[in-house]
Protein backbone atom coordinates (compact mmCIF):
# COMPACT_ATOMS: atom_id res chain seq x y z
CA UNK A 1 0.00 0.00 0.00
CA UNK A 2 1.30 3.40 -1.17
CA UNK A 3 1.12 6.41 1.56
CA UNK A 4 -1.75 8.28 -0.20
CA UNK A 5 -2.92 11.68 1.87
CA UNK A 6 -6.24 11.51 3.79
CA UNK A 7 -7.40 14.12 0.72
CA UNK A 8 -6.20 12.10 -1.77
CA UNK A 9 -8.12 8.92 -0.54
CA UNK A 10 -10.89 10.22 0.18
CA UNK A 11 -11.08 11.21 -3.46
CA UNK A 12 -10.29 7.99 -4.90
CA UNK A 13 -13.85 6.62 -4.74
CA UNK A 14 -15.47 9.48 -6.62
CA UNK A 15 -12.97 8.74 -9.23
CA UNK A 16 -14.20 5.38 -8.98
CA UNK A 17 -17.62 5.97 -9.46
CA UNK A 18 -17.14 8.12 -12.29
CA UNK A 19 -15.17 5.26 -14.05
CA UNK A 20 -17.68 3.09 -13.40
CA UNK A 21 -20.14 5.01 -14.46
CA UNK A 22 -18.18 5.09 -17.87
CA UNK A 23 -17.03 1.74 -18.10
CA UNK A 24 -18.12 2.14 -21.90
CA UNK A 25 -15.64 5.09 -23.09
CA UNK A 26 -12.29 3.43 -23.65
CA UNK A 27 -10.26 6.69 -22.10
CA UNK A 28 -11.25 9.68 -19.93
CA UNK A 29 -9.45 12.98 -19.03
CA UNK A 30 -8.51 14.67 -15.69
CA UNK A 31 -10.81 17.54 -16.56
CA UNK A 32 -13.63 14.88 -16.89
CA UNK A 33 -12.95 13.13 -13.31
CA UNK A 34 -11.72 16.88 -12.19
CA UNK A 35 -15.68 18.05 -12.63
CA UNK A 36 -17.08 15.02 -10.27
CA UNK A 37 -14.52 15.43 -7.57
CA UNK A 38 -14.81 19.74 -7.52
CA UNK A 39 -11.09 19.68 -7.48
CA UNK A 40 -8.54 20.55 -10.20
CA UNK A 41 -7.13 19.16 -12.86
CA UNK A 42 -3.84 19.40 -11.79
CA UNK A 43 -4.93 17.73 -8.64
CA UNK A 44 -6.40 14.74 -10.16
CA UNK A 45 -3.15 14.42 -12.00
CA UNK A 46 -1.39 14.32 -9.02
CA UNK A 47 -3.49 11.99 -7.26
CA UNK A 48 -3.25 9.78 -9.74
CA UNK A 49 0.98 10.06 -9.99
CA UNK A 50 0.24 9.41 -6.18
CA UNK A 51 -1.02 6.17 -7.63
CA UNK A 52 2.05 5.65 -10.07
CA UNK A 53 -0.89 6.22 -12.45
CA UNK A 54 0.30 7.89 -15.27
CA UNK A 55 -1.78 9.50 -17.98
CA UNK A 56 -1.12 9.54 -22.36
CA UNK A 57 -1.58 13.11 -22.94
CA UNK A 58 -3.81 14.35 -25.69
CA UNK A 59 -5.36 10.70 -24.54
CA UNK A 60 -6.27 10.30 -21.28
CA UNK A 61 -6.13 7.47 -18.58
CA UNK A 62 -7.63 3.87 -19.41
CA UNK A 63 -10.82 3.88 -18.09
CA UNK A 64 -10.62 0.26 -17.26
CA UNK A 65 -7.25 0.14 -16.42
CA UNK A 66 -7.92 3.49 -13.63
CA UNK A 67 -10.72 1.51 -12.11
CA UNK A 68 -8.57 -1.64 -11.63
CA UNK A 69 -5.61 0.43 -10.12
CA UNK A 70 -8.20 2.43 -7.77
CA UNK A 71 -10.09 -0.86 -6.58
CA UNK A 72 -6.85 -2.56 -5.78
CA UNK A 73 -5.41 1.02 -3.62
CA UNK A 74 -8.57 0.76 -1.73
CA UNK A 75 -8.57 -3.07 -1.05
CA UNK A 76 -11.77 -3.04 -3.08
CA UNK A 77 -10.15 -6.23 -5.51
CA UNK A 78 -11.39 -8.48 -3.06
CA UNK A 79 -14.62 -8.83 -1.49
CA UNK A 80 -14.83 -6.43 2.10
CA UNK A 81 -17.28 -8.41 5.19
CA UNK A 82 -18.83 -5.55 6.89
CA UNK A 83 -19.94 -6.60 10.52
CA UNK A 84 -23.06 -4.54 11.74
CA UNK A 85 -22.78 -4.24 15.62
CA UNK A 86 -26.35 -3.30 16.98
CA UNK A 87 -29.55 -4.53 14.98
CA UNK A 88 -32.21 -1.42 16.16
CA UNK A 89 -33.85 -0.15 13.83
CA UNK A 90 -30.35 1.56 12.36
CA UNK A 91 -28.46 -1.45 11.80
CA UNK A 92 -31.05 -3.31 10.35
CA UNK A 93 -31.96 -0.93 7.91
CA UNK A 94 -28.06 -0.63 7.30
CA UNK A 95 -28.18 -4.53 7.04
CA UNK A 96 -30.93 -4.18 4.09
CA UNK A 97 -29.04 -1.68 1.86
CA UNK A 98 -28.60 -4.11 -0.87
CA UNK A 99 -26.66 -1.49 -2.66
CA UNK A 100 -23.67 -2.44 -0.98
CA UNK A 101 -23.06 -5.24 -2.74
CA UNK A 102 -22.87 -3.50 -5.93
CA UNK A 103 -20.24 -1.29 -4.18
CA UNK A 104 -18.03 -4.23 -3.59
CA UNK A 105 -19.04 -4.86 0.38
CA UNK A 106 -20.93 -8.26 1.92
CA UNK A 107 -22.69 -7.79 5.35
CA UNK A 108 -21.56 -10.85 6.95
CA UNK A 109 -23.25 -10.33 10.58
CA UNK A 110 -24.98 -8.47 12.61
CA UNK A 111 -24.66 -8.64 15.95
CA UNK A 112 -26.49 -7.20 19.48
CA UNK A 113 -26.35 -7.28 22.68
CA UNK A 114 -30.26 -7.67 23.39
CA UNK A 115 -31.25 -11.21 24.69
CA UNK A 116 -34.62 -10.47 23.38
CA UNK A 117 -32.27 -9.74 19.95
CA UNK A 118 -29.91 -12.41 19.49
CA UNK A 119 -31.05 -15.52 17.20
CA UNK A 120 -34.38 -13.55 15.90
CA UNK A 121 -34.11 -13.20 11.85
CA UNK A 122 -33.16 -9.23 10.72
CA UNK A 123 -32.73 -8.20 7.23
CA UNK A 124 -32.45 -11.97 6.42
CA UNK A 125 -29.50 -12.53 9.31
CA UNK A 126 -29.36 -14.35 12.63
CA UNK A 127 -28.54 -11.77 15.12
CA UNK A 128 -25.90 -12.80 16.93
CA UNK A 129 -24.63 -12.45 20.61
CA UNK A 130 -21.94 -9.38 20.29
CA UNK A 131 -20.14 -11.68 22.68
CA UNK A 132 -19.33 -13.92 19.64
CA UNK A 133 -17.56 -11.35 18.20
CA UNK A 134 -14.11 -11.72 19.07
CA UNK A 135 -13.74 -15.12 17.90
CA UNK A 136 -16.20 -14.06 14.61
CA UNK A 137 -13.24 -11.68 13.53
CA UNK A 138 -10.29 -14.33 13.85
CA UNK A 139 -12.44 -16.84 11.80
CA UNK A 140 -12.32 -14.35 9.20
CA UNK A 141 -16.16 -13.55 8.92
CA UNK A 142 -15.79 -9.80 8.85
CA UNK A 143 -13.11 -7.70 8.81
CA UNK A 144 -14.48 -4.00 8.48
CA UNK A 145 -16.94 -2.49 11.10
CA UNK A 146 -20.41 -0.11 11.77
CA UNK A 147 -21.26 0.79 14.73
CA UNK A 148 -25.18 1.10 15.19
CA UNK A 149 -24.97 1.27 18.83
CA UNK A 150 -26.64 3.77 21.13
CA UNK A 151 -23.83 6.79 22.17
CA UNK A 152 -23.52 5.01 25.66
CA UNK A 153 -22.18 2.11 24.02
CA UNK A 154 -19.74 3.52 21.26
CA UNK A 155 -16.96 3.34 23.25
CA UNK A 156 -16.91 0.36 24.62
CA UNK A 157 -18.00 -1.72 21.24
CA UNK A 158 -15.10 0.17 19.82
CA UNK A 159 -12.38 -0.77 22.28
CA UNK A 160 -13.82 -4.43 21.66
CA UNK A 161 -13.90 -4.17 18.08
CA UNK A 162 -9.79 -2.69 18.17
CA UNK A 163 -9.33 -5.62 20.95
CA UNK A 164 -10.08 -8.53 17.82
CA UNK A 165 -8.06 -6.83 15.33
CA UNK A 166 -10.50 -4.46 13.41
CA UNK A 167 -8.59 -1.76 11.84
CA UNK A 168 -11.31 0.18 10.21
CA UNK A 169 -14.82 1.26 11.61
CA UNK A 170 -17.93 3.61 10.40
CA UNK A 171 -19.93 4.99 13.00
CA UNK A 172 -23.36 6.09 13.54
CA UNK A 173 -23.49 6.24 17.23
CA UNK A 174 -23.76 10.62 17.85
CA UNK A 175 -20.60 10.53 19.64
CA UNK A 176 -16.69 11.02 19.20
CA UNK A 177 -14.96 7.57 19.75
CA UNK A 178 -11.14 7.12 20.74
CA UNK A 179 -9.14 4.53 19.25
CA UNK A 180 -5.42 3.67 18.76
CA UNK A 181 -3.57 5.66 15.81
CA UNK A 182 -3.55 2.41 13.68
CA UNK A 183 -7.73 2.24 13.58
CA UNK A 184 -9.61 4.77 11.26
CA UNK A 185 -12.96 5.45 11.97
CA UNK A 186 -14.96 7.95 10.02
CA UNK A 187 -17.89 9.09 11.73
CA UNK A 188 -21.61 10.22 10.20
CA UNK A 189 -22.30 12.93 12.08
CA UNK A 190 -26.50 13.68 11.41
CA UNK A 191 -26.17 17.03 13.62
CA UNK A 192 -23.05 18.44 11.74
CA UNK A 193 -24.88 17.68 8.25
CA UNK A 194 -27.65 19.29 9.53
CA UNK A 195 -26.22 22.11 10.76
CA UNK A 196 -24.53 22.73 7.65
CA UNK A 197 -28.05 22.81 5.90
CA UNK A 198 -29.10 24.85 8.25
CA UNK A 199 -27.12 27.72 6.72
CA UNK A 200 -28.72 27.18 3.20
CA UNK A 201 -32.19 27.70 3.99
CA UNK B 1 -26.98 36.01 5.60
CA UNK B 2 -23.20 36.86 4.65
CA UNK B 3 -22.01 34.93 1.43
CA UNK B 4 -19.68 32.12 3.04
CA UNK B 5 -17.61 29.87 0.98
CA UNK B 6 -18.96 26.24 1.04
CA UNK B 7 -15.87 24.99 3.03
CA UNK B 8 -16.04 27.90 5.28
CA UNK B 9 -20.10 26.60 6.29
CA UNK B 10 -18.87 23.55 6.96
CA UNK B 11 -15.77 24.18 9.12
CA UNK B 12 -18.90 26.32 11.54
CA UNK B 13 -20.36 23.53 13.16
CA UNK B 14 -17.21 22.25 14.11
CA UNK B 15 -15.92 25.49 15.71
CA UNK B 16 -19.18 25.61 17.59
CA UNK B 17 -19.26 21.91 18.94
CA UNK B 18 -16.10 23.44 20.34
CA UNK B 19 -16.83 26.23 22.06
CA UNK B 20 -20.25 24.95 23.10
CA UNK B 21 -17.78 21.70 24.67
CA UNK B 22 -15.74 24.76 26.72
CA UNK B 23 -18.58 27.13 27.70
CA UNK B 24 -16.76 27.72 30.64
CA UNK B 25 -13.30 29.64 29.06
CA UNK B 26 -13.88 32.81 28.69
CA UNK B 27 -11.81 33.01 25.70
CA UNK B 28 -10.53 30.45 23.00
CA UNK B 29 -7.60 31.06 20.39
CA UNK B 30 -7.78 30.62 16.56
CA UNK B 31 -4.89 27.82 17.59
CA UNK B 32 -7.34 25.94 19.57
CA UNK B 33 -9.86 26.14 17.18
CA UNK B 34 -7.69 24.76 14.22
CA UNK B 35 -7.25 21.68 16.43
CA UNK B 36 -9.89 20.08 15.64
CA UNK B 37 -10.38 21.15 12.26
CA UNK B 38 -7.20 20.10 10.80
CA UNK B 39 -7.01 23.66 8.83
CA UNK B 40 -4.45 26.07 10.20
CA UNK B 41 -4.90 28.64 12.69
CA UNK B 42 -4.66 31.21 9.85
CA UNK B 43 -7.64 29.49 8.19
CA UNK B 44 -9.39 29.82 11.06
CA UNK B 45 -9.03 33.72 11.94
CA UNK B 46 -10.32 34.04 7.72
CA UNK B 47 -13.12 32.10 8.23
CA UNK B 48 -14.05 33.96 11.41
CA UNK B 49 -13.46 37.15 9.59
CA UNK B 50 -15.68 36.97 6.73
CA UNK B 51 -18.70 36.38 9.92
CA UNK B 52 -17.18 40.14 10.68
CA UNK B 53 -16.13 38.31 13.88
CA UNK B 54 -12.84 39.81 15.04
CA UNK B 55 -10.50 38.43 18.12
CA UNK B 56 -8.00 40.16 20.31
CA UNK B 57 -4.77 39.82 19.90
CA UNK B 58 -3.25 37.98 22.79
CA UNK B 59 -6.39 37.29 23.81
CA UNK B 60 -8.96 35.36 21.53
CA UNK B 61 -11.94 35.23 20.45
CA UNK B 62 -14.79 35.35 23.22
CA UNK B 63 -16.29 31.82 23.87
CA UNK B 64 -20.11 32.89 24.25
CA UNK B 65 -20.15 35.72 21.99
CA UNK B 66 -18.25 33.61 18.92
CA UNK B 67 -20.89 30.87 19.99
CA UNK B 68 -23.72 33.09 19.34
CA UNK B 69 -22.39 34.49 16.39
CA UNK B 70 -21.72 31.22 14.96
CA UNK B 71 -25.20 30.00 15.37
CA UNK B 72 -26.67 33.13 14.29
CA UNK B 73 -24.79 32.66 10.73
CA UNK B 74 -26.37 28.70 10.68
CA UNK B 75 -29.87 30.03 11.32
CA UNK B 76 -29.49 27.91 14.39
CA UNK B 77 -31.15 30.93 16.91
CA UNK B 78 -34.37 29.51 16.05
CA UNK B 79 -35.14 26.05 16.34
CA UNK B 80 -35.45 24.17 12.99
CA UNK B 81 -37.61 21.81 12.47
CA UNK B 82 -37.00 18.12 10.37
CA UNK B 83 -39.68 16.74 8.79
CA UNK B 84 -38.33 12.84 8.10
CA UNK B 85 -39.51 11.11 4.68
CA UNK B 86 -39.45 7.54 5.12
CA UNK B 87 -40.96 5.86 7.79
CA UNK B 88 -38.83 2.56 7.45
CA UNK B 89 -36.37 1.19 9.82
CA UNK B 90 -33.79 3.90 8.77
CA UNK B 91 -36.44 6.45 9.03
CA UNK B 92 -37.77 5.27 12.71
CA UNK B 93 -34.16 5.07 13.86
CA UNK B 94 -33.25 8.57 12.88
CA UNK B 95 -36.82 9.96 14.41
CA UNK B 96 -35.31 7.97 17.71
CA UNK B 97 -32.11 10.30 17.45
CA UNK B 98 -32.96 12.10 20.77
CA UNK B 99 -29.35 14.33 20.63
CA UNK B 100 -30.29 15.99 17.58
CA UNK B 101 -32.86 17.76 20.12
CA UNK B 102 -29.49 18.78 21.71
CA UNK B 103 -28.31 20.28 18.72
CA UNK B 104 -31.59 22.81 18.38
CA UNK B 105 -33.03 20.65 15.60
CA UNK B 106 -36.42 18.80 16.47
CA UNK B 107 -38.04 16.10 14.30
CA UNK B 108 -41.70 17.73 13.56
CA UNK B 109 -43.16 15.13 11.57
CA UNK B 110 -42.47 11.51 9.60
CA UNK B 111 -43.95 10.63 6.52
CA UNK B 112 -44.69 7.89 4.45
CA UNK B 113 -46.67 6.54 0.96
CA UNK B 114 -47.17 2.78 2.39
CA UNK B 115 -50.99 2.82 3.79
CA UNK B 116 -49.66 0.16 6.30
CA UNK B 117 -47.58 2.44 7.72
CA UNK B 118 -49.49 5.87 7.76
CA UNK B 119 -50.99 5.86 10.93
CA UNK B 120 -49.39 4.21 13.12
CA UNK B 121 -46.94 5.40 15.99
CA UNK B 122 -43.24 5.26 15.38
CA UNK B 123 -40.76 6.55 17.90
CA UNK B 124 -43.28 8.76 19.31
CA UNK B 125 -45.16 9.97 16.47
CA UNK B 126 -47.72 9.40 14.26
CA UNK B 127 -46.77 8.29 10.70
CA UNK B 128 -48.21 10.97 8.15
CA UNK B 129 -49.31 10.42 4.42
CA UNK B 130 -46.47 12.16 2.22
CA UNK B 131 -48.93 13.61 0.43
CA UNK B 132 -50.48 15.71 2.95
CA UNK B 133 -46.48 17.07 2.62
CA UNK B 134 -46.98 20.57 0.61
CA UNK B 135 -49.61 22.01 3.10
CA UNK B 136 -47.55 21.16 6.04
CA UNK B 137 -44.73 22.59 4.58
CA UNK B 138 -47.52 25.85 3.58
CA UNK B 139 -48.40 25.72 7.65
CA UNK B 140 -44.79 25.41 9.05
CA UNK B 141 -45.01 22.05 10.37
CA UNK B 142 -41.03 21.44 9.04
CA UNK B 143 -38.55 23.17 6.81
CA UNK B 144 -35.65 20.98 6.37
CA UNK B 145 -36.27 17.72 5.74
CA UNK B 146 -34.39 14.02 5.42
CA UNK B 147 -35.16 11.58 3.07
CA UNK B 148 -35.01 8.18 4.12
CA UNK B 149 -36.19 6.35 1.13
CA UNK B 150 -35.43 3.59 -1.37
CA UNK B 151 -33.60 4.86 -3.99
CA UNK B 152 -36.02 4.77 -6.30
CA UNK B 153 -38.32 7.33 -4.69
CA UNK B 154 -35.81 9.49 -3.91
CA UNK B 155 -35.77 11.72 -7.17
CA UNK B 156 -39.65 11.98 -6.84
CA UNK B 157 -39.55 13.22 -2.99
CA UNK B 158 -37.14 15.61 -3.64
CA UNK B 159 -38.84 17.27 -6.51
CA UNK B 160 -42.06 17.33 -4.36
CA UNK B 161 -40.08 18.84 -1.27
CA UNK B 162 -38.48 21.52 -3.73
CA UNK B 163 -42.17 22.39 -5.40
CA UNK B 164 -43.37 22.57 -1.69
CA UNK B 165 -40.94 25.36 -0.58
CA UNK B 166 -37.76 23.02 1.19
CA UNK B 167 -34.22 24.40 0.40
CA UNK B 168 -32.01 22.47 2.50
CA UNK B 169 -32.52 18.29 2.34
CA UNK B 170 -30.37 15.55 3.88
CA UNK B 171 -30.50 12.33 1.08
CA UNK B 172 -30.02 8.97 2.89
CA UNK B 173 -31.14 7.16 -0.43
CA UNK B 174 -28.05 5.81 -1.95
CA UNK B 175 -28.30 7.46 -5.28
CA UNK B 176 -27.47 11.26 -6.42
CA UNK B 177 -30.61 13.35 -6.48
CA UNK B 178 -30.90 16.85 -8.92
CA UNK B 179 -32.48 19.72 -7.34
CA UNK B 180 -32.29 23.36 -8.77
CA UNK B 181 -29.69 25.84 -7.98
CA UNK B 182 -31.17 27.16 -4.96
CA UNK B 183 -31.99 24.02 -3.28
CA UNK B 184 -29.05 22.45 -1.07
CA UNK B 185 -28.53 18.42 -0.80
CA UNK B 186 -26.41 16.84 1.32
CA UNK B 187 -25.44 13.14 0.90
CA UNK B 188 -24.74 10.32 3.56
CA UNK B 189 -22.84 8.29 1.01
CA UNK B 190 -22.29 4.98 2.94
CA UNK B 191 -20.50 3.01 0.45
CA UNK B 192 -18.24 6.27 -0.14
CA UNK B 193 -17.13 5.75 3.61
CA UNK B 194 -16.43 2.59 3.63
CA UNK B 195 -14.79 2.63 0.59
CA UNK B 196 -12.29 5.47 2.10
CA UNK B 197 -12.15 3.37 5.68
CA UNK B 198 -11.47 0.30 3.26
CA UNK B 199 -7.85 2.00 2.66
CA UNK B 200 -7.47 1.93 6.23
CA UNK B 201 -7.99 -1.97 6.43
Amino acid sequence: MSQLSPATVARLPRYLRLLEENADTETVSSEFLARATRVTAANVRRDLAALGFQGTRGVGYSTAALAARIRRELGLDRRRKVGIIGAGNLGTALAGYTFLQKRGFEVAAIYDSDPRRIGTDTAGMRVRDVESMPEDVAAGVFDMAILAVPASAAQSVAEALVAAGIRSMLNFAPVRIEVPDHVAVRQVDLSHELQVLSYYG
